[in-house]
């Protein structure tokens, strides 16, 4: 049967489809219910990552899925860091290549007025001064190749202005971040008053500690700290922008994002999703990222679920079970695990537990609410659940978990991959 | 002073307390204001662990801060595995050792009839007969002693029974434990119908994967996560325990638990809350357990404050920032961290973020509501924050997350180490 559906699929893909279509991710079912009704325009149209510099004809040659030729970068042209690149479309699973990726050089400055640090995404100005940032990123893309390709066009430059807005700190990295920022970016300190213990009894030990020591006892920040938390929060604004843009063009789908940022002699490696970013030295592989899925994620997800028992719109149950329950079996005892569980127990059925498991299957196969196979990601808005009104996304999280690796990529041997 | 108050202290213990004293866990302030209200006898009387077989002399003496006798085990006595053993008191922060410890070769045997299976506690029958189990526990308590020596006493003999429901299963290891139990305990199997794949159209790829295929396919669940999900719930158990007998008893403050597991060959290590199981080989420290604080919990902890608000008071932010904001302040920007947030952000400070910090404090100073700096553990009833109404037992689980070691302790030189 699958042989069949690759065949009718690469006759079908004659004309190219510039945008939105309804397919599944991996054997869940995936559908926007609400793609295309309003018909509006794409936000950007469908292509392949800019790197590649494919013609026209080599773009519509690339979504041939009889031949699935394998594209690599052009033998005269270099990406930095000897970056390399090979991609094919999927056997019979899209019309188009859903995945996207991209590699820029950019660079942070100083955002120089009020309108520039108001506005959400800058042009690229490239005349080459400020600090350099070297990004990857790549976008596994489902249900649609909107959000990949405006993720992968737009996620960078995010990051780069939002650093912009610390500029002046990254440009004295021997300075520890000042706590607190009057109006105008300057630091503020507090005035630290003197004498305020005077009102403490020394001698009653459970006497409150002193609340004014309290008060100016300062955790410290370091700057790769503050540079992790510019790139959580460029994935949000990157997932509320797709959001925002929904409303004006066709966005179709979501993906999965993984961004690795070289800076200032650093690493950092931002995932969300299940794409992988690894290093090979010596042969070894050495992972550089979590993967986000159901059972990776599952206890997050139950917790969920049981706070807000109204996503599971009354047709799902937060416990997991190994498989489903049919009405026959009320009373009997079922292994099952909640959300503070690792390990496995038995529970006698109730009525509530025939609902269907909001994570179920094991591996490749685990799915969220029957549907979606991966945990993180951008886009996803108006996910479904199949034939019902229950929204899938506010399960998913837009939020990686970066990493900043100090010395990751040491020798000249060493190579970064992302999977 | 903290010289002064611990002269006052060691004078002050003369006579015996028997139960719950109000005394504070680290710097952090725990009060228990509904202790003793009802003139509840002592669950347990006070006393130092049982394998330690201390005359009422000796454990007198045992409470002495100014000499701080060191206990170890009588020079005739000897536990099982050539455990170990010594304790002392502290060092003024508490009148008497609210830390407890046990030591119990235990025997799994099949519940022979309703009334045992029902029953929360059976009591010990040593006939000898049955699978034996090796337990250890350690139990820090804290605001008391009454948990911890409750805890001490009962947690192993819930796991003990718990496994009892399963002894069929554990007497044939070989057998995969079934997914359903018959109300009479045996495995119960659903009929698969055949034919059911008729009505699937073959040619539509988006079709729903046959749902009978669904229905029947089935997680194998190993008799070792069946254990874990025993001990898991024995710890709840336990706890419930804890919040029942209150009404009957006097059972002051709560107490981390600790438990590790020796069963058919392998060795389970279950903690709720921050003590360590380390294994030491060949002069290498190898730890068996993560704790559980304020620290390595934030993101939890968090969660739970931003989607139940109410259990807040009013008087905390789920926000995370680096130190106390003053009214001054508001407009400015501060560094903080959310929930979803490994790096740190400025944020413009508003009239919200003027309340105290969930979480706050650094290393061992970090403390939940500015009162407690472990985030998991039995007892903690009704535990509150100091001066006001809002409980804290919400945000504090008494889940361990149980590991399963296959050949963690394998040779003779190997120790195992509770802290």
């Amino acid at each position: 049967m699958i042989s069949k559906v690759k065949n009718a699929m690469s006759t079908l893909v004659g004309g190219m489809m510039p945008h939105g279509h309804h397919q599944h991710h991996g054997s869940g079912n995936v559908h926007h219910q609400n793609c295309h009704q309003d018909g509006l325009p794409p936000r950007f149209p469908y292509g392949r990552p800019e790197f590649l510099d494919l013609t026209p004809e080599l773009l519509q040659y690339s979504t041939e899925h009889a031949s699935r030729p394998v594209l690599t970068l052009k033998r005269d042209s270099r990406l930095p860091w000897r970056t390399g690149y090979a991609e094919t479309i999927n056997a019979g699973k899209s019309m188009l290549n859903e995945d996207q990726a991209s590699c820029e050089l950019l660079y942070v400055k100083k955002l120089s007025n009020k309108k520039q640090r108001n506005s959400t995404l800058l042009d690229d100005n490239g005349d080459g001064t400020g600090i350099p940032l070297q990004y990857w990123g790549v976008f596994d893309g489902h249900a649609g190749s909107g959000c990949a390709i405006m993720a992968s066009k737009l996620l960078h430059r995010l990051i780069r202005d939002r650093l912009g807005d610390i500029a002046h700190l990254l440009e004295n990295p021997s300075v520890t971040p000042p706590i607190c920022l009057a109006k105008n970016g300057s630091p503020y300190q507090l005035e630290v008053k003197k004498g305020a213990n005077s009102t403490q009894d020394p001698e009653d030990p459970n006497a409150i500690t002193d609340p004014s020591i309290r008060f100016h006892t300062e955790k410290t920040v370091s700057l790769e700290s503050l540079i992790m938390g510019i790139i959580e929060n460029a994935f949000k604004q990157m997932d509320e922008l797709i959001e925002k843009e929904k409303t004006s063009f066709t966005i179709s789908g979501g993906c999965c994002a993984l961004a690795a940022i070289h800076l200032m002699g650093k690493l950092y490696v931002a995932n969300a999703g299940d794409s992988r970013a690894i290093i090979i030295r010596n042969n070894e592989v050495i992972p550089m990222s979590n993967e986000f899925t159901p059972e990776s994620e599952r206890q997050r997800l139950q917790y969920l679920g049981l706070l807000r028992p109204e996503l599971l719109g009354n047709e799902f149950t937060h416990l997991e079970f190994p498989r489903r329950i049919q009405h026959k079996e009320l009373g009997k005892k079922m292994l099952f695990r909640d959300h503070t569980m690792n390990g496995w127990a038995y529970k006698t059925i109730i009525e509530d537990d025939l609902k269907f498991p909001l994570i179920y299957g094991e591996g490749k196969k685990a799915r969220v609410m029957a549907t979606i196979g991966v945990t993180r990601g951008l886009g996803d808005h108006d996910l479904k659940v199949y034939n019902s009104n229950i929204y899938i996304k506010p399960f998913l999280s837009c939020c990686p978990e970066p990493a900043c690796y100090a010395n990751a990529v040491r020798s000249q041997g060493d190579s970064v991959r992302h999977v």
